[in-house]
């Protein structure tokens, strides 16, 4: 058997994440939506002549983008990988594309060889509304203080127990995660929030985000990322940022 | 009367462009697209009661997107402007948006006091199609040389006979324009083209492009944009490049 990695980018707008994580409610409005998984296993499938278990890096939830999702999987098949990368994205929809298909050793696992893995999140930060990029970053009107965001930031630094930040659908086993790296930037009107750590609970990127919003619009008192940190208590944190503006920038390996 | 001059941005996808130039096809596909001229025009009239006329720097086709097109209208409404523009976006669809709207001295008009415009036109350039930018960018997987396309483009700086670059539908009364300035440049996978002139002919920019593209994939002899700009021929110059990669960047004015 070969063990084939991909590296994929998507528009999670019409999908419902990678792969379905709580059942999503039937719809009475058009089709129900599919996930990448699904649709690159069908693809693969049709390629392959062949059933095969996409394995990724962490799932991605609906409407939430990627940049470099990391997957891997198994096959019988010979096929010839440039031969296999084309075929992959000329049956891929317009929103989803493979940039590299490679062959990796046999151990290697998308999810359990993680070292780290990089999300981005986007701001538009400005009293008007973005036209050009409104599917791909969150619109915030309220003035931003930069400054404020970077010093609570710094409150998530390093190893704890993130139960505040994570969704109560998704409460882990281990809450522990640890963060190695907050970034936050801003170019023109666009504000970005890298964040780096081992792994991620449910919404807690897009939770952490909702709180550093509230801390930089003055909402909130000084060092309070830090108590709500330590209250372990969902409630405490700020909103869920909306998922079009986040993307899984890179995964880093062992 | 008051004069208010309005900055506009749009996602040109779905809309017959600034105004139907040609009449469109009636269509059995869902509803008839509208122009950006009307939906303004229509969220201005429930603002003001008042019926107005929008005049832009320049109309836009079909699909082409602005940043900041520049439109004008007369009224007799007293309306706070800082009122009006608030009201306008939040009446406004998601793909318009109104940045700035301010009064402008009475002779003001958005067209004939134009000194020149800029047009940028964003290729991405990758052998992978782009994901998340698709519906802004034309994708050209063949790889272009930057220096040949940048010589070629000299050709049409200065003021010339355009007929070979101009759309047989929109044969114009006066071919002759000026360009000022075309600038390329590439960040990562994206080539941008900048070209400044006093005015353009229908898909004059688009041809343009095309020609330099064809230019830049090596398939066009050396001066060849020289000498079909001379030919004043249409059927010489390359095909007309998508509208999806084209903005009107900014209006300059006397």
């Amino acid at each position: 058997m070969r063990n084939i990695k991909l590296e994929i980018e998507y528009d999670g707008t019409n999908y419902y994440g990678w792969q379905v994580q709580n059942s999503p409610r039937p719809t009475a409005h058009g089709p129900q939506k599919r996930t990448i998984q699904q649709t690159i296993e069908s693809a693969l499938q049709k390629i392959l002549q062949e059933k095969v278990k996409l394995i990724c890096s962490g799932r991605t939830d609906t409407g939430v983008h990627a940049k470099a999702q990391i997957a891997n999987f198994k096959t019988k098949s010979l096929i010839d990988l440039v031969k296999l990368h084309l075929s992959l994205n000329a049956l891929l929809p317009e929103d989803v594309v493979v940039n590299k298909a490679v062959q990796v050793p046999d151990d290697f696992h998308s999810r359990f060889s993680v070292k780290s893995k990089i999300y981005r999140y986007i701001i538009f930060n400005n009293s008007h509304r973005s036209v050009l990029s409104r599917d791909f970053v969150y619109f915030c009107r309220y003035p931003l203080n930069l400054e404020i965001m970077r010093s609570e930031a710094k409150s998530f630094l390093g190893r704890h127990d993130f139960s505040s930040f994570c969704a109560s659908a998704g409460l882990a086993k281990n809450p522990v995660k640890t963060i190695k790296k907050i970034a936050i930037s801003k170019r023109k009107d666009l504000i970005y929030i890298d964040i780096e750590g081992n792994g991620f609970l449910y919404n807690m990127v897009r939770n952490i985000v909702g709180t550093l919003i509230d801390a930089g619009r003055g909402r909130l008192s000084r060092h309070a990322c830090k108590k709500i940190l330590i209250a372990k208590n969902r409630r405490l944190a700020g909103a869920t940022a909306p998922a079009k503006g986040l993307y899984l920038l890179k995964v880093k390996y062992k």
